[in-house]
């Protein structure tokens, strides 16, 4: 075993991955775009994410540009561990906006396609649907393992780096990937949701008109949204937790083992995890097959079949490998991988007792409904508070077991302690590699929710008729629970690899900084750093909402305007310029999207300068532990008011146009930009700052004594 | 200066206030009631406060008969400090209580007062309002000091210990405060939110008959409410955060000046800022009184000319003190005194500027009800998110300046680093109570709000005429205003008196630990400790909301009920059952206090146990940080809700009865239990399960290598 192997393997990986996504692709694109009318709008859709998105590049390019300047400074002035890191950032932006460019474009592709051949059957749509999700889960996993392995080469071969500095230096990479999810998420998120409230507004509340009736004038933008925000932007992110885990695992193998031989096989480790993830991912895709008419309930369970068996393969291939690889003496670590994997399911599964409304909380919050918008309000956030326990304990419970599992102790006076506690961490990184290994599948099946969604909105919107949209609609729903479980392994891994950055954090300014640190929570700067880190996700999170009603205000004063200069719109007469209200989500949501994101950029840096790095440390925490909670708060929360109104939209509580519903409908507004804008976004702020701090930590060092004495 | 003047000076302060406060109290009852029918009304206000008060009483005395059970058990089997700490327990209990009760007696007989002199005039209403606010304040400050003197008679000249002991032991006597705090907070918030929302959504929506229409059968527990919640919650909070303060201080200036003479200096100065702050606010209170006929702008001018004069002049005499006591060497703890009055009052301006219609933040949440309900929340949750940032630096602010200025370094290579260390964090001690001390001001004015309102009610109900009503509005809405200002002082004080208790439990550990303790946040027991502490205020939080719901429930049932069975309702010519509304909020209110206060007592324990020390100093730092910015986040959004909903009620955007009043209404609802109930109830949390582990440190050392071997 050496560093060979790691390129190998790695590279191994990524091209099984990409293949199989390849396949899948032209899997999706032999399945026929309908009718004319049915392709037209779908083109409309296509021409309007790509317009969206290559908008959204140019400004994150200035952005990115100004970044790099700034580090090839840094770099000159010896404040920065290696020259590499500039253009690593470059590297992982780009192939983070790759991996979102690459799943709107198929789901632009499948989205006409899932329509006509929902047509057909419920089958034949779902066929189309998860191979489109397939491409996009597939096409993140490849694409991650190969900027990696290339990088790896380029260091280790190009460069003849040692282990220590390659996994220290790599560890630093997630930054670009990281900041540009961020990016992707935001602005994604608000575009869609601006799109999706403007449109709803107005014409479902002011016109009277149904959701994507083509003459809503923002219908169009709604659906476009769909693909920027849920599709592009969660490609993005899920690059990034990727990537972000496996790097953050080298790093704390590298310490963890450092001075051995050991240390090249604590980073084959986690790469080999994540390959062996791949290819139990796709022997888990071809599990998805259906028999034609089966019922919904059946479909949930092809889906779960899939996804479960691919986790058990890799749970199961993780043991030999364990062995094989670290020895019979480091078996414990295998014990970690299982952790993080079974945390990522135990997630799952309480997210969706959460939000869907099969169990009691959401059927209680419908029940809310009967007495207004106001206690419907109050139940769902009461709703998502709740729903931050499980999680938070079955973390902590994670956390603990990899920790102690992988040799670590929390009895600080033993004698080994210092190596015990490295190689504890060294599980704890490992926990969030296991978690996140099938992702492939995972992601498949998260991303053809928003595919079916816009299905529904194509079928809709070309009158393709009642059964289709119900077929769309079954999807949509079935998509809803499945990203639960996606979301599950999102948001426990997010705050699995914050933790070990944090640690990564923690040893580069050791090196750096004379004297001891006291990162004890006694400490008033750490306190302070913790204070700030909290407030933060707390600002965050406001900046991004009322960042979707900016937007949103805009979009309504563009669709009363053209319901009211375009004569003809509402009998069919004339068209609605659907482009102008495109062109305003994309104004909007750019605008919208850079102070939330600066914002992550900057405080670590000057909270390093004003307080001192203990404070940064206090501030990473801050930022981890109630960014996770807000997360989970929002996105269960948002979850379960959309679920809450589905359900009575069912026929409950006086079903549709009643007053339960119009509550149900309010609590939805409030819920879309929760969970589909804030929650999702913190979870890459969380880790952003961490490798922000790294990054610049050399900088921070260099100026915090001016102020600091 | 030596022990005696501890008890001296702490004495005379107490019967000051006191007297002050029988003063005010004589001033009150020389005021006539009205009507025989406002006299009636008034007297079933009072029978129903009485009565909750007494079952509230009733109820949390068997849960203390328990505790104080263990707590002699705890101290048979040696695993207390001291014999003493169970019957301080009972102590703060009972005297927190007595805070409480006196509150409501003189609430509720100022109510009817203040209904009957506005009658006459604005000024003669807010005398008789102002007084009775003030005799809460001083009442609240002068038992304060007492039960510190006496207990600091009895263990310095009773039982003989030294500054040290007193001072370590006195630190634990804060919980039987805290724990009674909650309830009534706890308790007295579901009542009162549960009565206001289930009289508002029966009879203002369904019947559509004005608030506090007498033919609503919960009006009466609606203003029941007032008086047990935001009267006598308010009074046993503020006695807990008074007392809590001082206490903290003595423990951190023990430790600080140990083995010193100065070490009884060290205590007397915070009870002597205190003593001073007392006299400080009886001259402040002199100088509110107004001619008659000036406008509500020159009454708040003389509201706040009261309080900033009170602060004004502590900040001067606090100079001298601290000269005179602790000697020029350690003249800078006069800064930390300084900062923490300055924060205080800046926290105030900016609680002012986000929840008052006066300000941008809350008319654009106005502007926003224009979209409906939807964006209203949205608008208001993220107001609320933003307002968090200024609170939390002005706090970082104020505990980095007093740390520095009483000593403290952040230069860890320091040679004196641990001495300075503890100077520092007493200086943080300190500035706590700077804040505090002027609290019988600044609560006068705050509490004056709810009598003003029951007041209006009581004119509503007893049909004195539209002007008298809005001269009680007038006054009420005055008191929304200073009432930002004593939540600033509260809710700072929470987070500085929180760590001056995370120290001093640390203290305490340390001693009894074998080995060291690794309180760095690297340490995963630490930071697991971290993610539960967050994650209980978010329980917390959801369980005290939730709590409203099941509570209101209760009342819309019961309300419904009456106007179906009993007829004649509506036209007048039946009485409602007054008192079955309140018998059910009541119950309800006790029910649901239960488990959100019993939380915070065993998660501690437990966590100690399970996890150890480390993660419970975690878990002490979660609930702080999160407590702080989710108590700030849901105080203003529900403030600035209030204010918007007014601020239309005024005549914006189509006043009373227009689609956006009805949005106003709507965010108002999720408001309410935000503002009056979890809100204010966190900041109680944070120090309850502080003492909670102090007190119980032995219990959890004794047990935990059970768990963690």
């Amino acid at each position: 075993m050496n560093a060979q192997s790691c390129f190998w393997i790695g590279l191994a990986g990524a091209l099984a991955a990409l293949a199989f996504a390849f396949r899948q692709r032209r899997k999706v694109l032999r399945f026929s775009e309908g009718t004319p009318q049915m392709a037209q709008i779908a083109a409309a859709i296509r021409k309007g994410a790509n317009a969206y998105l290559r908008r959204q590049y140019r400004t994150v390019a200035r952005i990115f540009a100004v970044v790099f300047a700034l580090l090839l400074l840094l770099a000159a002035f010896g404040r920065l561990d290696s020259w590499f890191i500039p253009f690593a950032f470059v590297t992982g932006g780009c192939w983070s906006a790759l991996s979102g460019f690459v799943g709107m474009r198929i789901a632009t592709a499948a989205n006409v396609r899932t329509a006509n051949a929902a047509h057909e059957s419920l089958n034949q749509g779902l066929k189309v649907a998860f191979a489109s999700g397939a491409v996009m889960g597939f096409t993140v996993v490849g694409l991650g393992l190969l900027d990696i392995s290339i990088w790896f080469h380029v260091l280790r071969y190009g460069a003849g780096l040692d282990a220590q500095t390659i996994a220290h230096t790599m560890v630093m990479f997630g930054m670009g990937a990281s900041f540009m999810a961020l990016f992707a998420r935001v602005g994604g998120g608000i575009f869609t949701k601006a799109a999706d409230v403007g449109a709803d507004l107005v014409g479902k509340v002011e016109a009277g008109i149904p959701e994507d009736d083509p003459r809503n004038p923002a219908t169009i933008a709604d659906n476009v949204g769909d693909n920027v925000g849920d599709v592009a932007g969660m490609g993005a992110d899920l690059y990034e937790s990727y990537v972000g885990s496996i790097l953050a695992a080298f790093a704390l193998g590298a310490s963890a083992y450092s001075g051995e031989d050991l240390a090249w096989n604590a980073m084959l480790l986690p790469l080999a995890i994540a390959v062996v993830g791949v290819l139990c991912s796709i022997a888990g895709s071809f599990l998805i097959r259906t028999k034609e008419n089966t019922g919904q309930r059946a479909l949930l369970g092809t889906l779960r079949r899939g996804t479960y068996s691919a986790a058990l393969l890799s749970a199961i291939l993780a043991a030999p490998l364990t062995y094989f690889i670290l020895g019979l003496e480091h078996i414990g670590v295998y014990l970690a991988i299982l952790a993080g994997l079974a945390a990522g399911c135990a997630i799952g599964y309480f997210t969706e007792r959460y939000t869907s409304a099969s169990y009691a909380p959401t059927r209680n919050l419908a029940d809310a409904t009967e007495t207004g918008a106001g206690t419907t309000v109050i139940g769902g956030l009461s709703l998502g508070m709740k729903s931050t326990a499980a999680p938070v304990l079955i973390v902590g419970a994670a956390i603990i077991l990899s920790f102690l599992a992988a040799g670590g102790t929390l009895s600080t006076d033993a004698a080994d302690y210092a190596l015990r506690f490295d190689r504890g961490l060294y599980g704890i990184g490992v926990a969030a590699v296991g978690m996140l290994s099938t992702l492939g599948i995972t992601l498949a099946t998260d991303a053809y929710g928003p595919v079916a969604d816009n299905a529904g909105g194509i079928a809709e919107m070309s009158g393709l008729g009642e059964e289709v949209r119900d077929r769309t609609d079954a999807l949509d729903s079935l998509g809803n629970t499945t990203a639960a479980t996606g979301k599950g392994f999102a948001i426990g891994s997010a705050a699995l690899t914050a933790l070990a950055l944090l640690v990564s954090y923690v040893d580069v300014v050791k090196v750096r900084v004379p004297g001891t640190l006291d990162l004890s929570l006694t400490n008033p700067a750490v306190l302070v750093g913790l204070f700030i880190g909290a407030m933060l996700t707390f600002l965050f999170a406001a900046m991004t909402m009322s960042g979707v009603q900016t937007a949103a205000q805009a979009i309504v004063q563009e669709v009363r305007r053209q319901f009211r200069e375009i004569t003809g719109i509402m009998d069919g007469s004339a068209q609605p310029d659907y482009a102008a209200c495109v062109d305003l989500c994309t104004k909007g949501a750019l605008h919208e999207m850079v102070l939330p994101s600066l914002l992550a950029v900057t405080v670590p840096v000057l909270t390093g300068i004003f307080l001192g790095v203990e404070a940064v440390v206090g501030l990473l925490c801050g930022v981890t532990v109630t960014g996770f909670l807000m997360a989970v708060f929002m996105s269960n929360a948002g979850g379960a008011w959309d679920n809450a109104k589905k359900y009575i939209e069912g026929g409950s509580h006086g079903g549709k146009g009643s007053e339960c519903h119009k509550a149900a409908v309010i609590g939805d507004t409030v819920g879309d930009p929760f969970k589909d804008t804030s929650g999702p976004s913190l979870n890459i702020l969380i880790k952003l700052m961490s490798t922000v701090s790294i990054v610049f930590s050399g900088l921070v060092i260099t100026l915090s004594p001016f102020f600091l004495g």
